[in-house]
C-alpha cells in the first residue's frame, strides 16, 4: 500500500516532486534543531487542485499530511513525527502572486510565497504589507497564517490574523474552500477565516490568502529611549500612543542584560547608554508618519520633550538617517544571537496585560532569583503588544548543558505559573505545535479544550491533519 | 413540563425577571416590524451564573434559547419564532463595566451594556471606544459582538471583531468559558473568540468582553466633496489613504437621488452641492488628528488641493466647527429616514472589493433600470470599506406596497446576483439572522456550509441555541 501511495502522489505531482530518498534533513528537521523525524515522503505540489489531489490520495490511504512552509517555525509543527508514516505536504512551489489590486489595498498571494519578497511586491505597487519578524527571509505566507505570526509591527498593523481577507483552503476530505474574498466586511456565516488561521495546519491546508496592504508612510524614524524601569517604559507607551496615533508602529523594550550580551558579543553594534550604569531598559520606538520626515521629527521631539519632563526617559536618541536607524534596530534583532553566543537559554514567549508587566517582571524575577540560584534573565519583546520573550540563561559558573537538562522544566513550570497568576498567556506569537501541547492541557480553559477538540473531531474526523499540534493525539 | 421549567427559570433569576405574561412586543417583535414571534418566556438573568443555569434549565427541557440584546438587529435574529416554545434569554440586566484598564488600553464589560455608554465610559477614561452606529443609543455590545457590527469607522478601526481582544460564553451545555483575557497576542490554540464573534448566538451566548480601547485624536475634521462619478471617488479614497494615513477614520458616500431624498424631506439639513445638477456624488471625509485641529486642517486642505487637481473632486466644504461637522453627519445619517419618508423600499447591505464598485454600480444601475422599470436606487454607505447600502426605492407613480409584494423577491436576487458576479457579499455588516438564511444557502459556498453545519453540530448537538438563524433548520 506504501507504494501504491507513492506512486499516485507521483502521478499527480510528477516524480520529481515526490521525495523519498537522499537527505531530508531541510524538510525533517525543525528550525531550532530540537527535533528530526522521518516522512514517508515529501510531497510537493505546484497548484491548489494538486493540493486537494495529495489530501485525498493520503486520506484514502490513511496516511497522516504535515503540512509544511518555510519550516522555520518555533513550536515544532511542520516536521514529521519519527514514525515513517507521515506525509509532508510542502506548500514552497506555490509561490504565485495572484493579483495585486491597489485600489482595494489587497494582494492575493498562494501560501508558498516568502514573506520577505511580499514586502517587495507590495513595495513595488507603491504599498506597504506591514507582517516583519526575523524569519521572513525564509518563511511563507502560509506559515505565518497557519502560526497567526506576529513580529515588530503588531502594535500599529496587529498579528497575520489581521492582515488576512479571506483564504483558499484545501479540506481534510480534500475539498477546496474557495474563500479568497477581499472584502473588508463580510458577514455571511462563521468566520471560518480565523479559525483556519492559527490552526497551524490541524483543521485544513491554507493554499492562498487575500491580504490587506497600506499606504506607505512618508518617512519612518527610530529613537532609542533610556528607561529608569518597566513601569516608565509602560508610562512612555502611554504617552507615544496619545501623541503619535497610528504613526507609533514600534515599541520594543530590552533589558540592561540582554543589551550587554550584545556588546559583549557583538561589539561593534554600540548599544546606546550601555555605560550608564542606572540605566535598567532600554526601548526602541518607531514613529511611521503619513506626512514628511520633518513632520516625524518634530513629533518625536515633542513625545520625548514630555516623556523627559515626566521623568520616564532618561536620556534618548533619534537616528538620523536610515543607516543609524537599521544600527539600533538591529540592535535589537541581534538579542536572540548574542544569547546563543553566551551559550544554551530557555526561551518563553509570553504575554501579560500591559498594565501588569511591571508588576509581573518584578515577580518573576524575584521567583528566578529564589528558585534558581544564578540564573540571568534575558528579557526583551515587543512590550506594544504585551508581549515578552522572557528568556532564562543558564548560570555563567557550570555545566550550561546539564542545567538545561535539569532545570528546563521548572524553570519553564515557574515562568508560566507566574504567567498564569497575572493572566497571561503562555503562547503569545510562536504557537503551540508540538511543543507546548502538553503546556496548552495544563494551562488552557477546560471548556476551551472540549470545544476544541469537538471542532478538530468536525473537520477532521480521522485526524489525518498534523496529528498531535495542537491537539493531544486521542488516546 | 411547562410550567416546571417556568418554575425553575423563576427560581434561577428571580419572579420579577422571568416574564410570560402582558405586553411583550419589545422582546417579540423585531427592530424593523417585518415579523412577531411569540416567546415561551423571557428570562432576564443578572449574572453569567444565571446565565448558565437559564441555559441548563432550558438544555433539560428541550426548550430552545434566542439570545437577545438591544433587539436592534435588521435581520430578524434575536426574536423568537411563532412556535411559543422559545425562551427569549435577554441580556440587558448585564450591564456591568468590570474593568477600564487605560495602560493596556482595554475595558471589559458585560453583554447588556448599550454602546453608546461604552463610548461614554471611554471618553470618562480619556479614551476612545470606536464602535458607532445608528442604533448606538439602543444596541448592546452582545449584540453587536454577536452581529459583528460594522458601522461609520471600520475604515479606520474595523469592524466589532477587531475591536475585541477576549470573551465570556455560556456554551450551549450550560459552562462557562472565561475567555476574556486583555492579551493582544495569544497563540494557545484555535481562535473561538473569533468563532463565537458573528455567530448570532447560534454556537453560544456571550455574557462579557474585554474590548480595545484607543487614545481619543486631538482633533476631528469633516470635509463633504462633490465627486464627478464613483471611479472619481474611489480614487480619492485611495489619495485620503495615501495623505492621512490611520487619519482616515470616515469615508461615506452618497448617490445625488439619496441626498436629493434628503433634500427635499429634511430641507433644513441644507445638503451642499445639491443644486449643481452635474454632481452625481457626495463623499464624507473624517479625518482624526493625534496632533492638533489647524494640523488636520492643513492636511485635508492638501489633500483636496491634490484631488482638485486630479479632478476626482469638482468642489468641497470643511466644516468650520464641530456644530457644522455634526450637520454634514446628520445629513448621512438622515438618508435611512428621508427613504422611509418617501415611501417603502427594498434594503441591501451588500459589499464588493472597492476596485470593482463603479463597475459594479454602473452594471447594477443598468440592470434594474431594465428589468424593473420605474426604481430608484437610493446608493450610498461606507465606501471606505466597501460597502454600500443599495436600495431600491419603488417607483414614484403606483402603489408601493404593490411593487414590494411582487418585486421584493426579484429584485433581491438582482442585486445579489450582480454583487457574486463582482464578488462580493449579499451580507456585509447586518448578518444573516432569518431573513437571509435561504440567501446564505443560495451564495455561500457549499465547502463553506458544509463546514458551518458540522461545526454547529459540534458545539451545539441538540440545536437548542437560536434554531433557524444563519444556518437553516435541520430537516
Amino acid at each position: 500500500m506504501s507504494t501504491f501511495l507513492i506512486d499516485t502522489l507521483r502521478q499527480i505531482v510528477g516524480d520529481a516532486h515526490v521525495l523519498t530518498e537522499g537527505d531530508l534533513t531541510a524538510w525533517e528537521q525543525d528550525w531550532r534543531r530540537r527535533s528530526r523525524g522521518k516522512a514517508r515522503a515529501v510531497v510537493r505540489p505546484g497548484s491548489t487542485a494538486e493540493v486537494a489531489a495529495v489530501v485525498r490520495a493520503c486520506a484514502d490511504a490513511g496516511a497522516p499530511i504535515v503540512p509544511q512552509g518555510g519550516n522555520t517555525g518555533l513550536a515544532v509543527g511542520s516536521i514529521p513525527d519519527a514514525s515513517g508514516t507521515q506525509v509532508v505536504l510542502s506548500l514552497t512551489r506555490m509561490a504565485a502572486v495572484r493579483a495585486v489590486d491597489a485600489d482595494n489595498l489587497t494582494m492575493t498571494v498562494e501560501a508558498g510565497c516568502v514573506l520577505q519578497n511580499l514586502q517587495d511586491v507590495a513595495e513595488k505597487a507603491g504599498l506597504l504589507f506591514p507582517l516583519s519578524l526575523a524569519a521572513e527571509g525564509s518563511c511563507t505566507i502560509g506559515g505565518n497564517l497557519a502560526t497567526n505570526a506576529g513580529g515588530t509591527q503588531v502594535v500599529r498593523y496587529g498579528n497575520t490574523r489581521d492582515l488576512c481577507l479571506g483564504l483558499e483552503v484545501v479540506t481534510p476530505h480534500g475539498e477546496v474552500w474557495e474563500g479568497l474574498k477581499g472584502l473588508r466586511k463580510d458577514n455571511t456565516g462563521y468566520d471560518l477565516r480565523d479559525l483556519f488561521i492559527g490552526s497551524e495546519g490541524t483543521l485544513g491546508i491554507i493554499t492562498a490568502a487575500t491580504l490587506k496592504l497600506y499606504p506607505r508612510p512618508a518617512a519612518s524614524l527610530t529613537a532609542w529611549a533610556a528607561v529608569p524601569s518597566m513601569e516608565a517604559a509602560v508610562r512612555l507607551l502611554g504617552m507615544a500612543h496619545q501623541h503619535l496615533g497610528a504613526s507609533l508602529t514600534g515599541f520594543e523594550v530590552m533589558g540592561r542584560f540582554a543589551l550587554g550580551l550584545v556588546a559583549r558579543h557583538m561589539p561593534q553594534l554600540r548599544v546606546p547608554f550601555i555605560d550608564q550604569e542606572d540605566v535598567p531598559y532600554g526601548v526602541l520606538l518607531e514613529n511611521a508618519d503619513s506626512e514628511s520626515e520633518a513632520h516625524a521629527r518634530a513629533r518625536f521631539e515633542a513625545l520625548l520633550e514630555t516623556a523627559f519632563e515626566d521623568g520616564c526617559v532618561s536620556d534618548a536618541v533619534v537616528a538620523e538617517n536610515l543607516s543609524q536607524a537599521q544600527q539600533l534596530w538591529h540592535i535589537r534583532e541581534n538579542i536572540p544571537l548574542a544569547q546563543a553566543e553566551e551559550g544554551l537559554n530557555i526561551k518563553h514567549d509570553i504575554s501579560v496585560p500591559i498594565s501588569r508587566i511591571p508588576a509581573f517582571v518584578e515577580y518573576a524575577d524575584a521567583l528566578l532569583a529564589r528558585e534558581v540560584p544564578g540564573v540571568r534573565l534575558v528579557n526583551f519583546g515587543h512590550l506594544g503588544d504585551g508581549n515578552l520573550h522572557y528568556n532564562v540563561q543558564a548560570p555563567a559558573e557550570g555545566d550550561a548543558k546539564a542545567f538545561l537538562r535539569d532545570e528546563e522544566k521548572r524553570v519553564n513550570h515557574l515562568v508560566y505559573e507566574a504567567v498564569a497568576r497575572f493572566g497571561g498567556s503562555f503562547s503569545a506569537e510562536h504557537g503551540i505545535g508540538e511543543l507546548k501541547v502538553d503546556t496548552l492541557e495544563a494551562y488552557q480553559s477546560p471548556v476551551a479544550l472540549t470545544m476544541m477538540r469537538a471542532i478538530k473531531q468536525a473537520l477532521d474526523p480521522r485526524g489525518l491533519l498534523n496529528p498531535g499540534r495542537v491537539l493531544a493525539r486521542r488516546p
